[in-house]
Order: C-alpha cells, then structure tokens, then sequence
C-alpha cells in the first residue's frame, strides 16, 4: 500500500504545543474584538469559482486550490470540453464574507460589525513561515460609512495585540485618495497610478534612491519622479495629513479628505495605549485593488512587515448586493503573530497544575477505579490528571511526562 | 460579473448566534479532554489521494473531494494521460492522525493522548441537518494497549456530553469478536460474516423480525438465522457479557475477551454518573472495517442515532509505521450534538452584561473619542459594548440591538 508519512508540500501540521499557543492566541484576539460587539460568522472553505475569479482576489486568483467535479457533472463537463472545476477553497474571508452578506444582508443587524477566524488557502511557492493553508482573522464593519468604522477599527485591533504582549506598536494611516492626489500632483498620468504605486510599495526595501532609479527606469519623467519624490522628505512622523501638506493646496484641493483622516489620526492616538505611535505615512499603500479611502497597517518597530493591514473599501459590495454598503477591514496576520511571540520571547507559560498516576499492567480493575475517582475528583478543582498504563522504560515516559509539564508523577503497584 | 450569492451545494454557513453556540461546545468539550491530559494537533485539511484512498475509509473514499493539480504538472499529467489530482480533501480524522503520527512519532510521547476537533469534507447527498462540510471532534489513545484506554475514552466523552446539559445518557458496549464468536456460533461462514454484520446493523430500523426477513431473503438458512437471532432475546440490559453468554460455552471460547469487557462495562459504570446507564449491547456493530476489539457508542434514549461513537482498531497504524501501535479512539457527533443542544432546549443563554451607543452622525470628534473611552473602560470589567452610528430608523436600529442582548442602548447628539 502507498503511504506518504509527509504532509503535502507546504501545508503545515500543528503539534500540541503549537495548538496550545495558536488556541491561547485566537482566544484572546476573539475576546477583546467580542466586547467591541463584533459578531462571529464562519464559511465553507469551498467557494464558487465565479466568485473566487471575479477580479477582486488580485494576485490570488492565480493560486486558487480547485476542485474536480465529480460523477456525471464530470463527465458531462469532459465530453462538452468545458470546465471540470466548479468549486474552490477561499484564498481569503473577504470573498466569502461579501458573499455571506449578499446571502443573508436581510436578517443582519446594520451596521454589521462581523469577525471571522479561520484558515485560508493558496498555491503560493512554500517558504520558510510561509504554508499553503493559513489562519486569517479580521474585522469587518458593514455598513458604516463615517469614520467611527477606521478607529473603532483602529482601536480594537490594537487592543487585540496589546493583550498578546506586543508593546511599542507602530499604526500607519493613510488614505488611497491622498496617494492619489499626490501622484497626480507630480504630473504622473492616471491610468499609471497603479504601476506607480507597485513601486511605492516597495520603498522600504528599495529606500529612497533605489525607488528613484526604479521609476525612471519604469521611463517616468524626470520632472515627476523629483516633484513626486519630493513629497516624501519628512518621513515618517507624527504629524497630521493637514499639517503634511500645508503647503500643497494642489493636493489638498479636496479638504474634506484631510479632515477626515486627521480625525482618525488623533482619535486613535488618544484612544490607544500612550507607548503606541499614530503616525500619517503617505507612503502607505496595501496591496489590494479595492482599497477606496483609508487605508491602515500595524507594524513593530525593528520588525519587517506588517503585523496587521486593512482599509476602507466601499465600492465592492455594491457589485454584489446591487447597492451601496459602506465597508471597512482590519486584517491580523495570524501566523506571523506566532513567530513574532516566539521570537520575542512572548508566550505565556500554561502552567495549570499537572499530575500523572502510571499504573502497573497487573493492577487490579478494583484499584483502576479508585485512581480513576480520585483522578476524577481531582480534575474538578482544574487539575490536570493524566492516567496511563506504566511503561517498562520508565524513564523515558517520566521524562516525557516532565516534559509536558506534569510534576507530579505517582507510579501504582499492586498490592 | 457572475456572482452567486448561495453557499456551494450542501455547504454550511454558521450565523453569529451558531457560532456563539458552536464556540461553547467545543470549549466545553476541549476543557475536558484537556483535564484528562489530551493533547490538541491539528493536521491540513488537504491530504495525499494515496493516503485518502488507501481502503481505511471505507464509504467514505467514494465522496472524496479532489484537488486538481496545477501548472506543469497539471500540463504533463494530462499529456501523459495521468491522475490529474494528487491531492483531496479529508473525510475523516482518523487518516490524517495516522500520517501525522508517522510522520512525529518519535518526539511524541507514549501513550499518545490526542484530541483533533476541525473540518472534514464528504461529497454526500446533502440533506436537512446534514452538511458536505462538517467538524469532527475525536479523542484517541495510541500505544495505550490496556482497557485503560477504553475505560478513560467512554468516562471521559460521557464527561463532556454531560457538561454540555445531557442527561441519562446510554453507553452501549461491545467487542468485534464477541459479534464474530456469535455469528459463527450460529453456522454463518466466515467469508459472510462482514454482510452479516450490515444487515445486524440496522436492527433498530428493522426490527427483530424485519431483520429475520432480511437475513432469510439474503439466502441464509433458516436454521441459522433462528439460532444467531435466539442470541438477541434479552436485550437491551445491563447484564455483563460472561453472564448474557453462561449457557453458550461454545461463544465464550476464549474467555479473556469477555473478561475484558466486563470489566470495561462495570468500570465504565462505577465511573460515570449514575442516571448514564453502560449496557452490553451485543448487536453494536459501528461501521468501519478497522475496528479489531472493543466497539462502544453513546445514545441518549428517545433518539435515533448515536451521538458519539468509537472502538479499538490495534492493526490500523502498524500498516503505515512497520511496528505494531496499539490504538483506541471515541469521536462525538458534533454537529448531531448542536442540533440536539437546540431541540432539547439545553442552549445555555449568553448574558454577558451589553450596552450600545448609537452616535449622532454630526457629534464632534473630541464627544467621540471620549465615549470610546468611557467604552474602553466598561469593556475592561467584562461588558460588551457597542459603539455605532445612529441610523435614520433608530427604532429598527434598537430592535436589531435587543434582539442582540444589548438591554442599555444610549443615543448621543451633540451639545
């Protein structure tokens, strides 16, 4: 019989001390976001592939996971040469949350303020970290156009990693219009705004001048690339987004935008713990297309990446439901939590009291029950009490018992 | 753009009020298994074909849902008139426990107490109650070869059902080969006795003389068919095994077996609470073909089905690890569970003390971060609250927010 011990390229297998510290973590981002309100729903991993490959997965599309019909949908589909796929597994839980609202909008309170914690799949390459099968966990307010959705937002996601541990947070704001604004004000043609941004994206690996040399290489004036540049001098501060572009009217031909993002700014510094920093950072961009307002990220200082990302994106319901809903996500990376608290030292040490009873193969089945009682009576009061037969190589098993966290090891003989 | 707003054909979407319920049967559920020292893994959802169809499944390797490869090997397999899936998604637990065990045995400790609660995936007729796409939640013993395991595994599931609220709760118990000793008893050849067992079965459904017909119709001698069905007269009782076969020394031929059962049934009921009735149940038969001794099932009386279900199945993981691993497992019926829960009426009311304020849209930004504040505060000692934007329909609003369990809901305007 073919057997393969592996597990399948890139998908992770979680042992129990890794489930212990995963359940600890999900445990603590879902309590803090449930005393904001926020409801918890769950979708099928399996999605329609109409749904998975209409445009808003970007990228992601290209790494769906798709399912084979089966029987005579299969068939019929082989002998009309037409898809033999229907189906497949969500390569995130913005998709299916757009999906689950158009699904159910009517028996939903308004605004929606929904959670959601599971895994996701893609058919990226397979890194060091990095596994085919991940846990997303975000926030979604649906239904809230002002600006109450970005700070609540703002606020309740880092409460959820300041209860992990995580000190000195850094929360980037920016807005996509604001990014427009500026590019256009450095002459860049529109249709080029998302190339430009592509790159934007990668000034903290390229830095300054290698960003430079990539846009005029990409063949951009050198006029913009100096204009545009020249935006981006006094980085990265705390100032408000008004105060950034005192003098740029041209920028800030539309006011109200500035208002709004200089409100989020200073209502989230206010509402969050004093050692976090707020800070406008217009070289914020995120990735994804749908972004329509502000956008957000969370990072740790001297660490690469993002811990969390998210932003407002009000147009892309409409496509579905057929009218406007306003909408707005945070997005914790799960896994790279994982890392950052083993990394950092952060993991609490589960230390519920633990003790084990080894009994002897001959032990009378009278004896078995009156360990297993006091076991029983024991586990009441939130002990843990582990039970088993005592191996030959003692030893062994005591060390892996006290490897575990059991400090109390009682061997049971016949009398 | 194609967009369909309906889940893919029999799979789930769980609302906030499931999730709330889900969520606390799985922590009750994990809360016990972990006193008892059950160590939580988790696997990937998408397994090797190879491991999936390797004839352990049974049934269930017919509803496998396949993952069709991608890119070059995708190309090359359907150049070469190859397999073009590689991949499935798991129907069960038990499969992917094996792998994983094989894979991580040797930093495992022994016994090997683990508990698995996640998805699992079967392209069954979909119908009411019953989804494609639903949790299992299994304890297993391996390298446990004692009746510890079996007396451990039925206290403690019988543990977590009756956290949750179920009462009277039935543990039925048999062994495979006390079912084998029976029917060979009775004349049946060896070679049928796996048919047998099918029709035997569905006894609960048939009947005692549903079953005679049946067996009869099948061709088997009347002769036969009398003498293994005399066997079942007395049933269902609390009897021991040696005592329901005293006067059939032929099916007691090795009386170790029915030692071993009685004291699995006597131990069993000393430790649970006393209304669970542990009954020796001779035509307990659970489907799968793995099983090698032990056999046990929980039912609560009144209701067809079991809720929860296992046995030993010693031979199972020897195949794959070329060494001879004991191993014994319970698997309760989650999703069974959540719709008893419900009819039953035994859903705990979640009332975690809830307010709201609803925020008048033109409320000046200092008015708002000085409610998130005070909000910031309340949640500290454990209150939910909610803080949105005041709709136009503020009675609908506050209905949806009652209906939601918030029971202080404070509006707010400016000065």
């Amino acid at each position: 019989m073919t057997f393969i011990k592996t597990p399948v390229r890139g998908m992770p297998e979680q042992t129990p001390g890794e489930m212990e510290l995963r359940n600890y973590v999900m445990n603590q981002i879902r309590t803090v976001y449930r005393s904001y309100g926020y409801l918890q729903i769950e979708t099928p991993a399996i999605e329609h592939i109409e749904n998975l490959t209409g445009d808003q997965g970007g990228e992601n599309e290209k790494l769906i996971f798709r399912i084979l019909k089966r029987g005579e949908s299969l068939e019929k589909a082989m002998a009309r040469n037409e898809a033999i796929c229907a189906e497949g597994l969500r390569y995130d839980l913005t998709v299916p949350l757009v999906r689950f609202y158009a699904n159910n909008m009517s028996d939903l309170p308004l605004p929606f303020k929904v959670m959601q914690m599971g895994p996701v799949w893609r058919a990226d390459r397979p890194q060091r970290g990095r596994y085919r099968q991940f846990i997303q966990c975000d926030i979604d307010i649906l239904g809230e156009p002002s600006l109450l959705a970005e700070i609540e937002l703002i606020s309740a996601t880092t409460e959820a990693l300041a209860s992990l541990g995580f000190e000195d947070l850094e929360v980037k704001v920016n807005d996509r219009r604001v990014l427009r604004a500026m590019a256009l004000y450095a002459g860049f043609p529109e249709e080029e705004l998302p190339d430009i941004f592509i790159l934007l994206d990668k000034m903290d690996r390229l830095g300054f001048t290698g960003l430079r040399d990539e846009l005029l290489s990409a063949g951009y004036s050198q006029d913009s690339t100096d204009k545009y540049l020249g935006l981006f001098k006094e980085l990265p501060s705390n100032t408000l987004s008004s105060e950034y572009f005192a003098n740029y009217p041209d920028i800030m031909s539309d006011p109200e935008i500035f208002r709004n993002l200089d409100i989020i700014l200073s209502a989230s510094q206010q509402l969050t713990d004093p050692e976090v920093k707020v800070i406008f950072d217009p070289t914020l961009v995120r990735g994804m297309g749908y972004y329509t307002g502000t956008i957000f990220e969370i990072s740790l200082p001297g660490m690469a990446g993002s811990v969390a990302g998210g932003g407002r994106y009000d147009q892309m319901i409409e496509k579905f439901v057929n009218q406007p809903v306003a909408a707005c996500g945070f997005s914790i990376g799960f896994e790279r939590i994982i890392v950052l608290l083993e990394e950092q030292g952060l993991i609490p040490a589960f230390t519920d009291p633990r003790s084990a009873y080894l009994l002897d193969k001959d032990l009378e089945p009278d004896r078995i029950v009156k360990i297993m009682e006091d076991a029983a009576r024991r586990r009441v009061n939130g002990e843990t009490i582990f039970v088993g037969g005592r191996r030959r190589n003692i030893r062994r098993q005591k060390e892996e018992l006290e490897g575990l966290g059991y400090t109390q090891i009682d061997e049971v003989f016949p009398d």
